[in-house]
């Protein structure tokens, strides 16, 4: 893995994988229903606790005892259309940190205006792949599903711009990941092809960036989180001989590495 | 694996299998939430990209986008059971072909009705065990849950009946599959026991099926399905020591064989 | 694993468990989200037969031709909200057997008064950790998210107090797991804390309860269940070498202990 650019970052990425598996942080997670079972045990495996409910009706309370709130946007049910404002509101009245996960956005009439209103509504970190962001800075008209059909560095530039607008910290992920807080950049390469051949390693990526968020400011621990996931990804790769013993060698090595 | 009677199809499982991978359908479900991660792990093993929503706000529209629909009425939610008919209707109008399985019908009161009236509608290939396949046909009462209480042969006739009135490629699956057009009928052994000892294998082979049906013509899709999930299975099973690890394995397995 | 008091049960585990695996029940689970695909291989691995839907309109239908019903408040869905109770009515007009899991009760301002409601309805097994026993028993605040911050000794005299009430079997999970109807108490220690890494450990408990449940009384059922847990996670701690690896060998040991 490479830095390039200031890291903007007080700590390095192990102090604030040390600090989640000492503080082990509650995450309220309102997110995909085909990712849950891997975001709750990545979590778990990172060391921190998942907490899981989306009505209108429940999840506004419970998140107000969270430490951070995750919002991803991956096959919204009605339920969690209904809960995700008043939810978001929930944790900016207490200053939880909370992380925008704008899921295949683009195409779908619900999601992608909604993501463009939760932007505005002081998310600590949006994390989306280079498809995602642009259509939330307004530069691009999505990919396909869950999947990019642009490059992070098509995206650098509308990353720049949308976490100035926003005061959000920005992080797009593919092959090279780029984070930014609209000053600063950081560039991280590394990682393995075989994390786009397991369903929700982006949605755990934004869970492990609100666990981080917990424990420190927004672009270290966006930084954190993304080097926490390429490290075990290229750890869980030596170990796999395909997408699904891969899929249990990375709850293994989130578990491992950085220590 | 012995195919019996004349194919019907002018590509080989390899061929087909080979199709996929190359051409990467995106492949959208609406399906059992319980096995959602299984369909989704299994479609990205198998070379192709799952999509997942089922509220009518939003699967109609990105439906419309993909190569290949599955509707499978598992575990069906309030959201699926009201965003499924306008879907339906989105790919059919775009000529997209779609899959039906018709989980647990027999007993449950809105579903079977449902599966009654999808039928009609056009599905390029239905897919269930010998028990939801009777139910379709009118020739029996159902199962018990998602478990056939029939035999595949007890279905054989009915399948071809209900291939002829609704038009479309009939996979009944077992210890031996039997897949029909309503004229000739591919019969199909090999697997094994252990994918009855995992949730959502038959769910994985409805969604192989749909990934097939947007690369070949309905009858080889369904052929290819079949053999493609027993071949993995037997690959599977020989590395297992028990239902966890065939599991994992058989992802894997999806991954490499008729390479 | 240590058995202190006396056991109040005619039955040895593993007499319950080869029953289990013989009868091979059919076990209706509306259950969390997060942990679904946990609960129904862990049925399947330990010889019963998942069966899952939520929704009012099948719920109460389908879990009629049920052996035994799961009912757990985790990630409550508006469907499941509005399914519970006409689901727990279904079974009770039957006799058939039911097991609650007050998942997260406390602070949850749904499920909390829900779970004190169905508590009257007749469950053979209440199975919860200590933080959401004492609240069922209305002697405690809850814990945060799923998770316990009370000692199962500590609820000990609650759960008993719990059971004379409400007349069901209260078992409560932890490093050490408190069985009793009221009047004898038994005590389970062993198992392992990669237990408390896995998401939905505490919800497969609570399922292979009520497949118990189905074949012998409630209080062996519990007894059997929690049993039959720690030594599975005892066997795939050998075996684990993290979170994930665990996770795969506790399926492949449900399936394997007590032959």
């Amino acid at each position: 893995m490479t830095n390039e650019g200031s890291t903007g970052s007080p700590q390095g990425w192990q102090e604030v994988v040390a600090a989640v598996r000492s503080e082990v942080p509650l995450v309220h997670c309102v997110t995909a229903a085909v990712s849950m079972g891997l975001v709750a045990d990545g979590l778990l495996a990172a060391g921190a606790r998942p907490m899981m409910t989306e009505t209108r009706a429940e999840a506004p309370t419970v998140s107000a005892a969270a430490d951070a709130l995750l919002v991803n946007l991956g096959t919204l049910s009605t339920d969690a259309m209904d809960g995700i404002p008043a939810t978001v509101e929930a944790v900016q009245r207490r200053s939880i940190p909370w992380v925008l996960d704008p899921t295949a956005i683009g195409l779908a009439p619900v999601r992608t205006p909604l993501a463009r209103e939760l932007a505005k509504l002081g998310p600590a970190v949006i994390r989306g792949n280079a498809s995602e962001v642009l259509v939330l800075a307004e530069s691009g008209e999505g990919g396909r599903g869950a999947d990019s059909t642009a490059s992070s560095d098509a995206a650098a530039g509308p990353a720049r711009e949308l976490a100035r607008r926003t005061g959000a910290v920005v992080a797009v992920s593919g092959e090279v990941d780029v984070i930014t807080d609209g000053m600063t950049a950081v560039t991280l390469a590394g990682g393995t092809p075989l994390l786009t051949r397991v369903t929700g390693t982006g949605c755990l990526l934004g869970a492990l960036t609100a666990a981080c968020a917990a424990v420190t400011d927004p672009l270290p621990a966006a930084v954190a989180a993304s080097t926490w996931l390429k490290s075990a990804g290229e750890q869980a790769a030596r170990r796999a001989a395909g997408p699904g013993t891969f899929r249990i060698q990375l709850l293994d090595a989130l578990d491992e590495v950085g220590r």
